[in-house]
């Protein structure tokens, strides 16, 4: 993509009325536009990092045989009543509306009801989807973080045995760690010990450690070991560890996953039939990420003072491409064409600018390598090349910069 | 993917409370759950045939210089009041909604008013999305062709001029003949005359004969003009045709293009700051296509007595492989791998079933090649292939079968 047919700009400041840092990165680079306190839309550099974090949650998601569908944002009032859950004492976040002839319907803050509905006849069965999810948020104030409106992948797994359930709930364990290592933030995210519910002593949460965050965990970092402060007192004792040795940090919750056992199917009185003719309670499990809240926590703690840091797997364009002068120029053009033949994503400067605007809204932009061009440089057969999280800077050969970038 | 793990079920009956054709077959083949009339959920396979759609709309629209973007569903009312379209008298499909301060919010039934407002700096511009639009229907007994939650690609380009708008709109219609050509229903697509605005006299829409449509339009079919009946006299005249030479039929509308002109830019009063310092009023033109839509119009158009019958270019899968007997299996197990592995996209029925419960499966799913695979034919070195849409079966040598398939 040349930045020339890009249609957003950067800012020099950030807007007055946003306060977290996410949003303030995003909106100045060009990736979000706020439309109201929790409700962004993803500009075109934005949404290609949404996909590309989907795209990462989805192959985890299919290699544990979960299937991708999706459902839909209006909900009937009668399903959610039978858990009780339509009441807005209940639940506190619901967005409410109706129908022209005065039926109640809710949209979507999750879909566990929904889903269970749909699912009476299945068993042995995972199925997940990418759901813009509505939730009337008093406040809004942590940018993408926590939205009215975001963007979540939730899955859920349906069982005959409570022993079926929990082997599948350990390999969502391990594949929402693999998921966290793609992003670039597995080393700082750990499974939590959360508050659970009828069925289970404990759910886990997966908490990253953000300063930013809303939520406060006690880490034991040479056992691994991280429990949420709302059940600290139960689980210290259950997992053998002293209060002393845990030390209290900050975290963003960027995903969580939960036993209901058969909590809901009873709940909602749905059962299946088994071979043997007579009804079963399912036993369900429900797994989420929040793909708008792990690219607010990537921003988060993954910038500078300079802007945004995008690892490659997720980076919107993986290559800045900047030509200085006339010569400059020409050869950018033709190495534009030559590394999109090769298949690398390049988003190529070439407007008419001064080097220095150039270079600091590759790094606003966050892009991981920054090649430059210039009439000087060729002269030598060289490229110079930047490394966004690193800042190094050398100078390469062609081969070279080939060798890195392909 | 094998038929075995696929979660959904065919079902003998479709829903007593489903009247329209294309929910019928899609429900019973397993590709949409109704959740309530006009609010549809896309299983797995529906899904499938919703992203070939998008991709293929997605590729034309990135042909015309189009950047992808994705807006929010909760609008602010403020935006709405300029041109007076929050009046439920005037747009009469608004949910709506409120924050928990009471404030009023809507839910985007279109985005002109929003991405007008998100772009007064920019010209030169063309930005769409794949949107989940929700409209407040009075009735909605269509199936997935008018819904009140459905797929939208709405398109929204900003210009300096008249004449740039226009060529522009230009471009915009024959790449939305190509995605019709592409979805398999250019032959029956016309681009029609349609009512218009304060700047043009008409607006054009993409209306596909279907009985099933909501639309009646005047054809002269040796001249390739289409004419809305709404606006059927003016276009007459303008036109230059006989209204006896003109043939009524029904149509479902699968797109709509619109030159706004200044209007929406005046109505907003936003504009643009030129080079000369000054402000200009923008031209605007506005471009949608029905993913879901299309898709309803699709299972209308091409199915018949035992089901769907997809094109290859949308088809969920494009090879329905059937194994009989246990050789055929172990065969049929191998050739399922060999497929994979040179791309083609195989739904694999490996379950314990009878061939006819297969057969019908893959004629009720649509898929477009079945290939079998049995005890009997394997003597013989040879499978069985049969079309779907033309319903030919041959008996094809291994070569003869992957030369048609890969």
């Amino acid at each position: 993509m040349r930045v020339s047919k890009l249609f957003t700009k950067t800012l020099k400041e950030a807007p007055a009325d946003e306060v977290a840092k996410n949003a303030q990165l995003l909106i100045r680079a060009g990736y979000v536009h706020k439309e109201m306190a929790g409700v962004y839309a993803y500009l075109p550099l934005g949404l290609r990092v949404i996909e590309k974090i989907k795209q990462i949650v989805r192959e985890e998601m299919d290699g544990i045989d979960s299937n991708e569908l999706i459902m839909t944002t209006l909900q009937r009032k009668e399903i959610w009543d039978k858990t009780t859950r339509w009441d807005d004492d209940i639940v506190d976040v619901w967005f409410k509306t109706k129908l022209k002839d005065d039926t109640e319907l809710g949209l979507g803050w999750s879909h566990e009801e929904p889903i269970v509905e749909m699912m009476k006849q299945y068993v042995r069965v995972s199925l997940y989807q990418f759901q813009t999810k509505m939730r009337n948020e008093l406040r809004a104030k942590s940018g993408i973080m926590r939205g009215r409106e975001f963007i979540m992948k939730d899955m859920y797994s349906f069982h005959a045995s409570k022993e079926d359930l929990e082997a599948y709930y350990n390999q969502a364990i391990d594949a929402y760690m693999r998921v966290y290592d793609r992003l670039g933030i597995g080393d700082e995210t750990y499974v939590t010990f959360a508050s659970g519910g009828a069925f289970t002593k404990f759910s886990h949460e997966f908490q990253t450690i953000c300063d930013a965050g809303e939520d406060v965990i006690y880490l034991h970092r040479a056992k691994n070991i991280a429990i949420n402060e709302e059940v600290l007192d139960d689980a210290v004792k259950e997992l053998g560890v002293e209060k002393d040795e845990l030390e209290a940090v900050k975290t963003a919750e960027t995903g969580n996953i939960f036993n209901f056992g058969t909590q809901k199917t009873d709940e909602m009185d749905l059962y299946y039939v088994g071979e043997d003719g007579k009804d079963h309670s399912l036993f369900i499990g429900s797994y989420g990420i929040g793909i708008t809240r792990a690219m607010g926590v990537i921003a988060e703690k993954l910038s500078d003072d300079k802007g945004l840091v995008w690892p490659d797997n997720i980076a919107p364009y993986t290559v800045y491409l900047v030509s200085i002068g006339d010569k400059g120029a020409a050869e950018a053009d033709r190495l534009y064409e030559e590394l999109r033949e090769k298949g690398v994503e390049v988003l190529y400067d070439d407007r008419d600018e001064r080097p220095g605007a150039k270079f600091a809204d590759s790094e606003l932009l966050g892009i991981p390598h920054r090649i430059t061009v210039s009439d000087r440089l060729l002269e030598k057969e060289q490229y110079e090349y930047t490394n966004r999280m690193s800042g190094e800077t050398v100078l390469l050969t062609p081969e070279e910069m080939l060798a890195k970038l392909v």
